[in-house]
């Protein structure tokens, strides 16, 4: 099934997917908690509401995305296997929920993933194929692994499965807090902001929905403001989980639904992970620090409002932090 | 009142004070979440409930007895202001809680201190006095401080109110999660543990209450085993938060309630921390991790038992990890 990626047209998901979404994965992921902090209501001036993913099973939203399409499967796809490519989140979502089925999963990744990511995804069992840190070069060996596997292809982001799936997190969030004025979450191919967009657009259509990119990989922004998919190859930034291209099942979403996508530099990036560390003692990865960073600087547009913030994940590695 | 620093019998707490303290500081404090972890149970082989005071106001439980401490004060008593000695995490409570209710605060602590506990203090408007960092000098300029002050002296945990502020959190634990074999806290000057003791003699007479120890800060353990308070001068412990001795306060419980205290060194405390922050997502001081510690070494008492981890507080710098 490797036309999933980008050869095929894709089916849309529809709400009623991530109603079936919701209930399928109830029991293999977190309802995980929505935190708030007065220290960072009068640093921006808004009313935050963080949903905290990071607390989520393998330490990310793509637990929820990587679980809807595993547990999805027919008993006879789901013997065959899964297999994806991914920087490390979304291999690391699809060993846990492979794992947690019990069937086999291969995972094409860089080699120069973090350790820790290398070491979670062994840890459930799955098997590691590497690649150069490129997308050319991780799509080229991913085609040659499928090529000789009968496993489904669970794209880390452009698959209606894995899209229903994240919007399962802004429907707790809905449900949690009520009414929000915006939402923002953090975009690299697209995923989590895709989610966002089909349970919101159903579910609280006069809510905005924002984007939160890295200025260095800033390929999203700069589709959304052509009107057209503009990827990057190998682009540089702290936020190693945001490098991937929009494709065209994500950019269906964002360029329909996203009503602004904000830009941060590498420095307000680890600023704002760092204040988050030690202000809201938890732990996020740089990726989810973007919307903050964004936040800080776009005072004029969230001051005075309530904003759900996705907090997409916390698999760092605790030997090498960005400010040290 | 600097008699109250152990020269004078201290009136000790009933659980009726709990009850009012509860009441008293709820406006003030968070009613911190307990959560679980399947990482951390399959390690120990028992089910762990953290009762997670890293995400409390001021970054620690001690902010629940400087809270009551403070608001329990008449209007005039108030307006002289409350002083304190701490290793820091109670002069920062009691920062809190004093600049809350608008009143001066004085702190007398070490020198050494960690730069980002006394950048705390002083962001919640109070006045630092340095001493040198060992409690004999600690307490002789805390009563130069006293002579020439009529604050209201809140001692870190040899004080009723204080330790009937820390009992709110063993009550809320109890509630969250109903009943439990046991609960283990850290132990310095005794303060959580003698809440704990407070609160679940009364309200769980069956669970056992446990204390953790850094083992080169032994001295709670030595006075147990004794049956008298011994004290050190300057343990040295990456666990800086449980330095201080235990008083006659804190020993009346200790010795009346206490199952047992177990011991971890320095390179067990920290590695318990690093996987509290890799698995769990949540940033812990190295006091905190002393309970987990224990828990991994202890197997065979808390194995197959439901028990309480207080999670007693969050502030570290992030700047210079133990593990770095």
């Amino acid at each position: 099934m490797s036309e999933k990626d980008g050869t095929t047209e894709l089916k849309i998901p529809d709400y009623e997917e991530v109603l079936a979404a919701h209930e399928r994965i109830a029991l293999h992921v977190h309802r995980t908690p929505v935190l708030t902090s007065r220290f960072m209501d009068d640093l921006t001036g808004a009313q935050l509401f963080f949903k905290c993913e990071n607390f989520q099973k393998a330490g990310v939203f793509k637990a929820r995305g990587a679980s809807n399409a595993v547990f999805g499967l027919s008993d006879e796809a789901a013997a065959r296997g899964v297999a994806t490519h991914s920087s490390g989140n979304h291999g690391q979502s699809l060993s846990y929920a492979g794992g947690r089925r019990g069937i086999p999963v291969t995972v094409v990744m860089p080699r120069t993933a973090p350790e820790a990511k290398k070491a979670a995804v062994r840890g459930y069992g799955a098997n590691i194929v590497e690649c150069e840190p490129s997308t050319s070069s991780r799509e080229a060996v991913f085609a040659e692994v499928m090529a000789r596997s009968g496993a489904d292809f669970v794209h880390p982001y452009n698959d209606p499965r894995v899209i229903a799936g994240q919007a399962t997190a802004s429907k707790e969030l809905i449900e949690d807090v009520g009414k929000l004025d915006a939402v923002i979450a953090p975009i690299g191919g697209g995923g989590m902001v895709s989610g966002s967009c089909l349970t919101l657009s159903n579910i609280a259509p006069a809510t905005k929905i924002y984007a939160a990119e890295p200025k260095n990989a800033d390929d999203a922004y700069r589709s959304f403001k052509a009107g057209h998919i503009i990827a990057d190859d190998a682009p540089q930034t702290v936020a190693d989980g945001l490098k991937v291209p929009l494709k065209d099942l994500t950019w269906h979403f964002v360029s329909t639904y996203v009503e602004d996508i904000f830009l941060a530099t590498e420095e307000e990036i680890i600023e704002a992970m760092y204040l988050t560390w030690q202000r809201m003692k938890m732990i996020i990865e740089p990726s989810s620090a973007v919307p903050l960073a964004t936040i800080i600087k776009n005072r004029e547009v969230f001051a005075g409002k309530r904003v759900g913030v996705i907090i997409t994940g916390g698999n760092v590695d605790l030997k090498t932090l960005p400010w040290m």
